[in-house]
């Protein structure tokens, strides 16, 4: 096992009550100033955005509403100056991963006084590390990223169409996880969350370092976990336990816990990336087809299979001697679980008929992930252009 | 799932590069007054203790030698003293989890005036958490107890007879882990350790509330891994990975992690309690007579039933329809892992041939767990004496 350093100080109050009993005073104990931040009408309708309003009815509330999907840069600078303006001494983030992301960077810009794309980019000296930051209360409405107790953040900038992940110093002072909130979460955003819980789980457990096991066993558990659960909450959209395992599972799946002394880099995330950059797709479901048809292309290497056997064996529950026809059986299922959350399952589906940007799209993803050395399984831009095409047809084995 | 609050900040510093390099700085930063506190001999004989002496050699260290593995409240008064009288900016605890146990409280009793043990009991007006904190770093030398990354502490007081487990504010600073360290402990202890680190995950995942697949899938995952590689450890004292897997398996067995939203308390521990209380026996080997037994005894009730056929498909691999024949044979197999590490099975084997004390054993064991009604299963002082009469024999089933 490699050597590793771990530290989370994120303060996780999870459950239905802990909103209106606790979050003025975590609010509060910060100070007098606050920058609230939300993103559209959802949490206005779902009554979120009043309650919150009424339990800070005492401090002095700045807002920013409307933060994007994928929060935009310009968004971030309209917080640096309403942080800066107002003197903020805390934000309050309620919302999905957009609005915490969003919120992450704008904790330092308002320590900084140049363009906030810079703490994106690492640009002209600006280096949020140096830098003092404004302590985030979170209020997530959606379970997926896992931003709420990790160091991450993703910010686009259309101007010069780029969209980058970016490392905060701190992780989020206090982060309210209220598995109600995600009740309203529609079937189709609870599958492409619950696939992107996966496929962090995925990318993580396929690590060149075998003799960890701590967590290659705690990822199993959450593996299943998701499987399990996933169905359910889209069935039945307010079941309690399923969305609390869905919004726990999130957590646990990306605040670091389960990637120690991990020595590979993601593969699926920079391939789905580049369809996302040319097409507009939901990132869950392009990371659904991509998966099984990525793990199709890499499972007869000597070195993964007896991975991908464990995996049946331990996550699928699937029995028998043989590995690859065990490590097959997994992909499928994986296919399977996939498409009975009602995602699509071929890139046609979701408005990619056409292969001639396969080339371009495979040669940026290699790069973005490094995949020719820092991969689990080493890709070329051919393999990769192998995925993208296996993709376009239903077919698995 | 239940709500449930969660934080923890301590700074792990696992593997074997990282005591040389960083130790001075993470000691330093808190000052220059430096507590070093060890238990016996083992880290003069290793040479940890003069390559710690060397790394801290322009710093003020003052040294309280000699605590005791059931560490006693009169070390801790000792500490206490030194921490006053040399005005300690730190705390460096090196050894097992009773060094790490007695650092604790003496962080808080640095700032109290009166006697230490008024901490350990919560009287006298005394409350640790009411008070400031001398910050610990420790260096860990023994896979078992988990406290480098929790809140809790064993003080023994032998004037009155009493061991107590209290809690204290923080969690340590910063923990180095280093698996290599460990490498020296003898098979028995390793054996004692593993069996406490499965006790551990196994009172933790028989909880009432049977929602909770986060914590019940990642308890598997570290069940198995400890299972896997204490054998391996045992056989070969220098197998790097194996002292790495059980090193991190006992921080996060006991880090907060997995038994968040738990409703139940703990069974066997308050049983083995009573054991050493009365004899002299390692604690880890009584809770690895125990445990098969306890589950012996609460296997046939219609709500443990599912979990155990659970535990023997997922972590013992054994397939089956029967519930109960797997239930039964996944205790077999706890039976015999247990045996297969050398730990005795039967309380004769360690000097426990009468069966007297029983009575008020049970009486005591009971009330200390509150088994007749905070446990995962009612308990009564019958049930309990039936329990250990079991453990007067090998038979199983």
């Amino acid at each position: 096992m490699r050597d590793f350093s771990f530290k989370n100080a994120t303060d996780i109050r999870f459950g239905k009550d802990h909103i209106d009993a606790e979050l003025h005073d975590a609010v509060a104990q910060f100070g007098n100033n606050v920058l609230f931040i939300y993103g559209g009408h959802s949490i206005q309708k779902s009554g979120l955005y009043d309650r919150v309003k009424g339990l800070l009815n005492d401090l002095n509330v700045v807002e920013l509403g409307g933060v994007e999907p994928n929060p935009k840069i310009s968004s971030v600078r309209d917080g640096q100056k309403l942080a800066q303006d107002n003197n903020v001494d805390v934000i309050l983030a309620v919302g999905g991963g957009s609005v915490i992301d969003a919120a992450k960077v704008i904790s330092s810009a308002k320590f900084y006084n140049g363009d906030a794309w810079d703490l994106v980019v690492n640009a002209n000296g600006a280096d949020s590390y140096k830098l003092d930051e404004v302590p985030i209360v979170d209020i997530l409405t959606l379970s997926a990223t896992g931003t709420e107790m990790n160091h991450n953040a993703v910010i686009s900038n259309p101007e010069i169409n780029e969209k980058i992940g970016t490392r905060v110093p701190e992780t989020p002072a206090i982060s309210f996880l209220d598995p109600e909130l995600t009740e309203t979460v529609p079937a189709r955003q609870t599958a492409a969350g619950s696939i992107d819980i996966m496929s962090h789980l995925t990318e993580q457990y396929f690590d060149r370092d075998d003799a960890n096991d701590v967590s290659k066993g705690m990822i199993e558990g959450l593996m299943r976990t998701v499987i399990k659960w996933a169905p359910v909450a889209i069935k039945n959209p307010s079941n309690y336990d399923a969305r609390a395992n869905l919004m726990w599972s999130s957590t646990m799946a990306l605040n670091g816990i389960v990637s120690v002394a991990n020595v590979t880099g993601w593969t699926v995330h920079p391939l789905e990336h580049e369809l996302s950059a040319y097409y507009d797709i939901t990132h869950g479901i392009g990371l659904g087809i991509l998966t099984p048809r990525w793990m199709k292309q890499v499972i007869e290497d000597e070195t993964t299979l007896p991975l991908f056997a464990r995996l049946a064996r331990i996550v699928w529950h699937l029995t028998g001697d043989d590995d690859l026809t065990l490590a097959k059986q997994a992909i499928q299922k994986t296919y399977e679980w996939n498409a009975s959350l009602g995602a699509e399952m071929t890139l046609p589906e979701v408005g990619i008929s056409d292969d001639s940007k396969f080339d371009v799209m495979a040669k940026a993803g290699v790069e973005e992930g490094q995949l020719e050395t820092a991969g689990y399984i080493k890709l070329t831009p051919a393999d990769v252009v192998a995925i993208y095409q296996d993709s376009m047809t239903p077919e698995m084995f």
